[in-house]
């Protein structure tokens, strides 16, 4: 025991929870497909509007390629952003998540978007997904979250039913476990609302038993932080196909409630409202989000972090909505976690 | 001296260091007088807009009246408020700067304001001042900044030249150093830019020496962070004296400024241009200001905090000033510090 006592016995990794050699390279040419599949039908979609593209590079190295669509028909702004970085140390705030990261070089790659529409009733949306390497560890997270201004329990039902069944192809346990982190997630303390209807939000996926760690330590309180744990080992394979079929139910899951909202009559009582509630998103993104603020206080591309703030933003002192509104069930029910997948009319 | 181990000599606090019995009563009412004098006249000058007040009280101790101007002639949105609130104990951000107040209950008062003029010509201003005590440590913090869209340098030196003549009358050492920890505060990093052409800011002033005790930790890298410690020794009443005569140059240093500009003739593009720099407004005070951020995220009264961000904002990816604009000229002159004091028209 004594002579061993310098050498600790380090449980070799298991084979399964490594990522093959090329594993950077897939993921990244999966995330720059991701992006290329999502901005064409986008721009199809929309009909007006282009995307114009900017190829940036970060000086401590990689870099990335922003593509913005304004003054659309449809998206007032929607910017889909590909990245693919990497440098000598990750951020503390990400090393107290993972300190077996520590002093080791990273890599990172990701795909993010968030679509600013021009019509009220056409909901805004975000999708993250990205991938990190930082010597021994490794970890998928991501997500997409829909942020309705008018209350349409049927295009939040449709939202969550199209991630959950491409959640349910990888583990049961996905989809609930994954639902509930999004409602804590994205969550305003200071409002006491949620950003939205939610989706999937995830972090730190690893493949080594536990799916969910808790609530963030600097996040909101969460109702339910003591269901953390739920196991569930899985190979990289299995996870880069899991974050595959997430990212391509994002289409599926938000074109056709565009489709049918984008033509309905709006005045300037709608438009109002969904100025004003984008301030949310301002103050969501500004304050809370760890992706923003990780970005702007790291000499991250300043404009392409931003592109998540929406075009025209109202902020209104005391507005309450009108009691029986639609502006008010959407407080009442959209802005609080909801079980969308079992939702019924005669709710 | 064994004998006297556990009764360490304290040398008594020297009684012109300690507030006088009524000190809190005297602060509270000249931060409402402040408030009354500043909103009587701003309603006079507005001439159109009314300010609705709103009485509000803190579960935990104390209370408010916010009082907001919407939709003026002149002010698009006016918030002046006044606090009183005391609690068990301070928040751990302001106890790392003064670990005195550990352990003990606290009261804070003060006054602020953000104007929001309509006409792009106009600048935004902000005044904020404060009093706090907590166990056997008491100071005042504020200070008065200025945020032009249009740049006119005449308005830039009054305001300085104003703000000035108030600190000079306290002390010499005031406005040199109070105008550089404004020019550090204000500053927004991920921008690379000052929020405006600054003014005063100044914390924690107890009299006991130190007028600046270098930059925040948490805020911005400090072009000079090491000239420290300029020693000023002050009683209460000579900071209150000097609180009391910063608060009442805030009227002279910007209504001429309103007066001069308000009627200025404009067009999309500067309406369009201040929609858009008052997004910097909003990303200063949702990611650097430490009073929005510990207001939110210590229970504070949400509306009235947020009374700060502008009533309509616009964002624009990549939005770069025309070379040799008067946008540009903000840019390239008044979005960095200067010495506006000294400022000749040949410069």
């Amino acid at each position: 025991m004594l002579t061993n006592s310098h050498t600790p016995t380090v449980k070799p990794a298991s084979s399964k929870f490594l990522p093959p050699t090329d594993a950077k390279a897939r993921v990244s040419q999966f995330m720059k497909q991701l992006q290329d599949e999502i901005t064409q039908a986008l721009a199809e979609l929309d009909g007006v509007g282009e995307f114009k593209e900017d190829a940036w590079e970060r000086p401590e190295g990689g870099g990335g390629r922003s593509r913005v669509l304004r003054e659309g028909k449809i998206f007032e702004q929607a910017g889909v952003n590909f990245s693919e970085v990497w440098g000598s140390h990750l951020p503390p705030s990400i090393l107290k998540q993972r300190p077996e990261a520590e002093g080791h070089q990273f890599y990172a790659t990701g795909t993010s978007l968030v679509l600013h529409p021009r019509n009220p009733y056409v909901p805004t949306v975000h999708l993250n997904y990205r991938y990190f390497e930082a010597g021994p560890v490794w970890w998928f997270g991501g997500g997409a979250d829909l942020t309705p201004y008018y209350p349409f329990a049927e295009d939040a039902a449709h939202f969550h039913k199209t991630l959950k069944q491409a959640c349910d192809q990888h583990h049961a346990e996905y989809y609930p476990v994954f639902k509930r982190w999004c409602d804590e997630y994205f969550y305003l303390k200071h409002r006491n609302e949620t950003r939205g209807v939610g989706g999937l939000f995830f972090d730190y996926q690893d493949g080594q038993g536990t799916l969910y760690r808790g609530p963030d330590p600097k996040g909101p309180a969460a109702s339910y932080s003591d269901e953390v744990g739920v196991v569930a080992q899985r190979t990289w394979e299995d996870l880069f196909a899991f974050i595959q079929g997430g990212g391509r139910a994002f289409l599926p899951a938000y074109v056709p409630i565009v489709q049918r909202r984008h033509e309905i009559e709006y005045g300037d009582r709608e438009r109002n409202f969904q100025l004003y509630r984008r301030g949310r998103y301002v103050e969501f993104n500004l304050v809370y989000d760890r992706g923003t603020i990780f970005g702007l206080q790291t000499n991250g591309r300043t404009e392409s972090i931003l592109m998540s703030l929406p075009p025209l933003v109202r902020w209104e002192y005391c507005y309450q909505p009108e009691p029986n509104s639609p502006e008010a069930e959407l407080y009442d029910t959209f802005l609080k976690p909801q079980d969308w997948i079992n939702w019924t009319t005669t709710h």
